[in-house]
């Protein structure tokens, strides 16, 4: 069930990646945070303690499955999860790729701007985003 | 296998609230935060990639009994969920029970600072920790 003016029921929220029955995975696009991909489930859910132990895995696999793709593909000092909603209520997870030039590092994406990032390696990063594509959809957990 | 100087391998991180072989659960001691709570990995792994498969369930598990307990307890308007460890690279889920009025919705906990919270709301909240703990510990999966 679409929930009206939701953002996530009315729009993709990101340049698709894949999608199946349950959910799909985007590119966020973001220039200071190449690879900042995002995980969303497609039915209006509020939280992950709503979805079933099964649904929950499913997303949380596929999660994961792209966490491993970002270290793969772009080797981030850390990754960043997380589940927040408060703005859009509708079940999605943020997967950030964070390095210790970026805008924000050590801090949160969220948090006060640290630096300008370098625009070569904000480049040479954007220049893997097709390979993280293909990094992702290999590594996905098969539907059943 | 402690890691010299890692926070989270030195100390438990928070007020504990129960333990096991392989995790914890700690409440944070944050005045305009009361309830958010923390589920630590003991060991010291950095990604949740870095798991395996029954690790990484054991521990998600884990982090949705946290926030079931806290959405029965104090019926936030929405749970935060994150894992950065940019600063402390060891694998830790913050749990954060969210309120329309709290001192950085509808941003995340680290984002700027909008008002400042209701200091009896916040005393309300506060005057169910305890009640809090015992919802947590009822809620935890079961160990092998």
């Amino acid at each position: 069930m679409k929930q009206p003016a939701c953002e996530l029921c009315d729009a993709e929220g990101g340049r698709l990646v894949l999608s199946d029955e349950w959910l799909r995975v985007v590119l966020v696009d973001d220039p200071e945070f190449p690879g900042f991909a995002r995980v969303i489930w497609n039915e209006h859910v509020r939280e992950m303690s709503d979805l079933g132990p099964g649904e929950q895995q499913r997303l949380m696999l596929t999660v994961f499955a792209v966490e491993r793709a970002q270290r793969a593909v772009l080797a981030p000092a850390k990754v960043n999860l997380a589940s927040l909603g408060n703005v859009t209520p509708h079940l999605h997870w943020h997967v950030i790729p964070r390095f210790a030039d970026d805008a924000h590092f050590p801090g949160s994406i969220w948090s006060a701007r640290q630096c300008a990032p370098d625009p070569a390696q904000l480049a040479v990063r954007r220049s893997r985003l097709g390979t993280l594509r293909v990094a992702i959809a290999a590594r996905l957990p098969a539907a059943d």
